[in-house]
């Protein structure tokens, strides 16, 4: 039997539904509208028809399949519960009890759990990724937000309330830029895409940069892809962009390392392509925070997940971390 | 039979043994110099002697004792390898083995750990203090320096190299004040008692206070007590030394909630005696900090350890845990 995990990644628009192997491979995959409705019965039913047909698919490929479980990432997700949470970007409101919806739909599976993108990232590092053998380490999220997933002696940190690691909304920059949680001076201002687009027009502002091709583009407009591209072709407010960011990401990573000493801290996302552009300023303003007794021991890796699929297969990575919690 | 274990609280100066009851209660105490000589050797001796006594002491007023092991809590202790490692306050230089050196005078023993003070703190809050049956809880030790002790799951973290839990050196103020470290605008050097006083140097000159209370003592005289005295007696520079304190304390606090989302955090110390004036303002620093799923969810308590005894009684802990560990 080739055994295989379901992963469910709920977006804010689109849900993307994929059949994973125990190496993290995406077998088959589909993608259905993240419905504005509200009506969670006729999302369950949704989410349920299309892993049915994906079963499908993939036992014609090959009839020796057997599925482990299901692993849901979503916003707001609340790992013990369960539920997802009052989440701002969908349009189910209040409390909505995912686990239990779909249990009842696959009574069959042992496995099926459900928790925010960011820790699912964290298991699919451990599971499939680069954190394979790591006890102890760290996943940030780079992307419209900053997320985070810590794993500490093997298992994610889930908190009492079950949302820890929201590494995103530490404090960088005293009375700092407005966060969209309201917060101000918080990291995910500053390390974010939009947040490197932030820095950006301040650059543009301070040096009355008229001759930078970012000069060109609204601030609806700039992404942290066009800052890649003109740091790339040695514009100076590009390459300062990516300076400050990195002095930004490396505070919190040194903040985060004081905290649960891992032995890697992962970056996954869009501004990670940017390569030794962002890893080289973070590597150093974290080192230049870090206690002389942590200093030259903590790995700063790529996230090996493959940015495509990586919500969908951090999120099947949930099922083999729930099998290993049955047979405990 | 009554049950107990050994705490041995090694400091700069003095080293402080106790047997310790399974209630937090220490039974008899006693202290002996930290040597200077360097000698390892013969402070192991010192040490074994001292234990021995202290047996034969508890024994004659009950002989029904059992000794369950001992627990050592020491500056740079390394709870992985039993080592003390490169301690900058103590003679003995390099690496010490002290778990292993223990063992050979004590082979009887089931259970003989090491860690530093803070997570011995968090232990002996654990398993004699306000955290009993708390699984997810984090102290910190307000002192000469700021110290933390991090539960999760049930067990403390102690990250990838055995030193997790540094929370004295995550980052305040950008460019901020010299740390002990050598790192800046860390919380330490704004939180500790002498960070205090550096808060009230500083808000005498800024106000040229020369009616304040404050101004009467040196920069080496004044200290934490006195600056309470000085809140009590309605001093205003003394009262702003503790809204300034617990505006940056709660921002250290909410760096840890976004990090690992604890049921209560614990204050422990000398500056905790201050009660509501040190208390209060951090509270409202640390909600106004949080992310909203956190508001209003994370208790600040003051620790639950005797001030006297609490070193002593934290190291003595470590050796239930042990037991939990060899049991499962």
């Amino acid at each position: 039997m080739k055994k295989v995990s379901i992963g469910i990644d709920i977006g804010g628009t689109n849900t993307a539904i994929g059949v994973v192997d125990r190496e993290g491979k995406v077998l088959v995959k589909d993608s259905i509208k993240t419905p504005t409705h509200g009506n969670i019965s006729l999302f369950i039913d949704d989410i349920t028809n299309a892993v049915r047909e994906l079963v499908s698919a993939v036992s014609a490929l090959n009839p020796k399949i057997e599925i482990l479980g299901l692993g849901i990432g979503a916003p707001n997700a609340n790992y013990y519960t369960g539920n997802i949470e009052h989440a701002p970007n969908l349009s189910f409101k209040g409390v909505v009890p995912m686990v239990k919806l779909l249990e009842a739909n696959f009574p069959d599976l042992k496995a099926i759990a459900i928790t925010n993108d960011a820790n699912a990232a964290a298991i699919g590092e451990m599971i499939y990724g680069g954190a394979r053998g790591m006890k102890n380490f760290v996943i940030y999220t780079l992307g419209t937000g900053v997320g985070s997933g810590i794993v500490v002696n093997g298992d994610l940190v889930y908190g009492h309330d079950g949302f820890a690691g929201e590494c995103g909304h530490t404090y960088i920059v005293p009375d700092g830029r407005l966060c969209g949680c309201g917060g101000k001076g918080h990291l995910e201002a500053y390390c974010s895409a939009p947040g490197m687009k932030r820095t950006a027009f301040e650059l543009l502002a301070k040096y009355n940069a008229v001759n930078s091709p970012l000069a060109e583009k609204t601030f609806l407009e700039l992404d942290s892809k066009m800052i890649f591209d003109a740091a790339e072709k040695g514009d100076m407010v590009a390459l300062e962009v990516f300076e400050l960011t990195g002095k930004w990401l490396g505070i919190g990573l040194a903040n985060t390392v004081h905290h649960t000493s891992p032995e890697a801290i992962f970056l996954f996302g869009g501004p990670t392509a940017a390569g030794n552009y962002i890893f080289r300023p973070t590597i150093e303003s974290m080192e230049h925070n870090l206690l002389p007794i942590f200093k030259n021991k903590v790995k700063v890796l790529p996230s090996q997940l493959k940015a495509g699929d990586a919500a969908i297969v951090g999120a099947s990575a949930l099922v083999y971390k729930e099998l290993d919690k049955l047979l405990a």
